[in-house]
């Protein structure tokens, strides 16, 4: 194998850790199997507001004052501002970064943004060239549903591949300073496409990129599945792991039962929830409720985060476009050390 | 004024250069200003392909090429490469990623697309993340015209304030190694909203920004406009640079000369360019040509680049949002020693 197909990989040597986070996510969320650790559970998923897009916003917002909150800052404190979500033109993080008075920067790999906002605010924040980091990401079910597939009104019936898009929000503030759990490296994936054309397998569109990072994760960063207390993807739903672990194997990597993946998990089974969750703020809230606090409390001492997107939109669908994907990771340690 | 009111800036000091850079651009721009700097004029703006949409994504990947090619670089050698553009999903830079095998990480600025790759792409490559770092954007104005405002067929009358998408790609190549014009330090925006629901007021809606973000460039960098050879904004077209230079102003701060913007000079009079051009591709495009090759002569020593960008979506506007703005900037020195 030659060396440069591999090298996707950038190493933190200081230890930046995930000094605060926090999640926020709908009512459907909040009866799923993670109910109990998310921060905050909105009754309603309008949140008190006019259309599911301002409560999109809001629910950014929110997630962003209370992460900056359980790290003990203020506004003031944060640097910059990384986000990015599935509306056209990444409004709901642009519009909730109007708020805050913070230095913005917008990012976009559909459901995979959580990693790469921690991959971009981790090398920020190891590099000395911001203080304090926020880094968040957010989708809602009604919002993506009507943007990319059908009128909510019409109860359109849903093929058996079909993911639902969480209705969730996350941040994480990143700093040098502080406790928490530390992202030790990164890794930024390749654009993938297998010629999957059906916009309801989600699974199947993004499982090969996440094969392809992982694969790259493993070999830069000189490890195997065992030295990992947890692989965790996000979100393939049930179909789109079992891919990914058939194009593992084939390539001669085991992934055990330290792999999961957070989409397929999201909701319990008399949810209905079909393939499972998906949109960016399904592993972006797992990640900042159920990991960071395991990861605090001991039970993951090194994690592996891959989080996965599919980068298409309408217009590239209907013009007959094929479907291409990315996976971003992050190795995440307990390295309360430093 | 307090101190945390700015502090926006990040500094480079080892030196990230643009050691490669290409433009490619449609028959329009090709017929500007500056037709005889850009690189590559198409003779067509279709390029060859079925779609507009698909013109779009293949001068990204023209542009890509380009840039690695005036580094003196393969394919193989770009460790990263960041774009996004005005389409939705920034699909344009996604699936021209998906043709190169390269790291990729889309980000999003729309019309200020170009700095924060820069901005982003110099941390990387200075803080030793990256080798070679690829950063690039793209418009196209028959696909920002169809998405954004009226079906191309309908030949819609435009309005006096309004400014022309710039049919435009250009890459630049950052690196440690070779030989151009450094980038020394980068100043992210905050989001501006002036309360303006006008959308073919462009200048109008983003002035603010490039005001908000001068002022901190100039604050953190403890500079003032006359320590520049050149202060470029783009794209403010001929309104918005007259509303910017009354708000710097008012802040005591006074442009000269040596101020001017990329939109309101991209196109001759005789092109009848209203208020002149916009677009991801317009600033990006006078960067990637004129600019580089200017500072590589010796013409200009000190230039600080303001990428502006308006952050609506057509659900934003349609939902009654004010339309928001961010700017953010670059240093770039004609710095050979190192």
């Amino acid at each position: 194998m030659e060396k440069y197909l591999y090298n996707q990989t950038i190493f933190f040597n200081n230890c930046p850790k995930i000094i605060g986070n926090f999640s926020v996510v709908g009512p459907k969320e909040g009866q799923g199997n993670f109910g109990e650790f998310f921060d905050m559970v909105l009754e309603n998923d309008r949140f008190g507001e006019e259309t599911f897009e301002k409560a999109e916003r809001k629910m950014i917002e929110k997630a962003f004052l209370g992460a900056i909150d359980k790290a003990k800052l203020k506004k003031h404190d944060i640097s910059i501002f990384l986000a990015g979500d599935l509306l056209n033109q990444i409004i709901s993080s642009s519009y909730a970064a109007r708020s805050f008075d913070t230095p913005y920067a917008g990012v976009f790999g559909a459901c995979s943004t959580m990693a790469e906002s921690l991959a971009i605010g981790a090398a920020f924040v190891d590099g000395g060239y911001f203080k304090n980091v926020a880094c968040a990401t957010g989708s809602h079910f009604s919002t993506a549903e009507r943007q990319f597939r059908f009128p909510l009104e019409l109860g359109n019936q849903r093929p058996p591949t079909s993911q639902w898009t969480c209705t969730a929000s996350a941040c994480s503030i990143l700093s040098l300073s502080g406790r928490g759990p530390c992202i030790t490296s990164a890794t930024f994936g390749k654009v993938t496409d297998y010629g999957v054309r059906d916009v309801n397998n989600f699974g199947g569109i993004m499982a090969p990129a996440a094969a392809n990072t992982l694969l790259a994760a493993f070999y830069d960063t000189k490890t195997t599945p065992e030295d990992f207390d947890l692989i965790i993807t996000g979100d393939l739903g049930k179909l789109g792991s079992e891919i990914l672990l058939d194009l593992m194997e084939r390539r001669g990597v085991k992934l055990g039962q330290n792999y999961c993946d957070c989409g397929q998990m999201m909701f319990s089974l008399s949810q209905q929830p079909l393939m499972g969750g998906s949109g960016c703020g399904c592993c972006a809230s797992f990640l900042n409720s159920v990991l960071v606090n395991q990861m605090k409390k001991g039970v993951f001492k090194k994690v592996l985060f891959v989080a996965t997107g599919a980068l298409l939109s309408t217009t590239s669908s209907q013009q007959g476009d094929t479907l291409p994907a990315i996976a971003h990771a992050v190795v995440i340690e307990n390295n309360f050390k430093k």
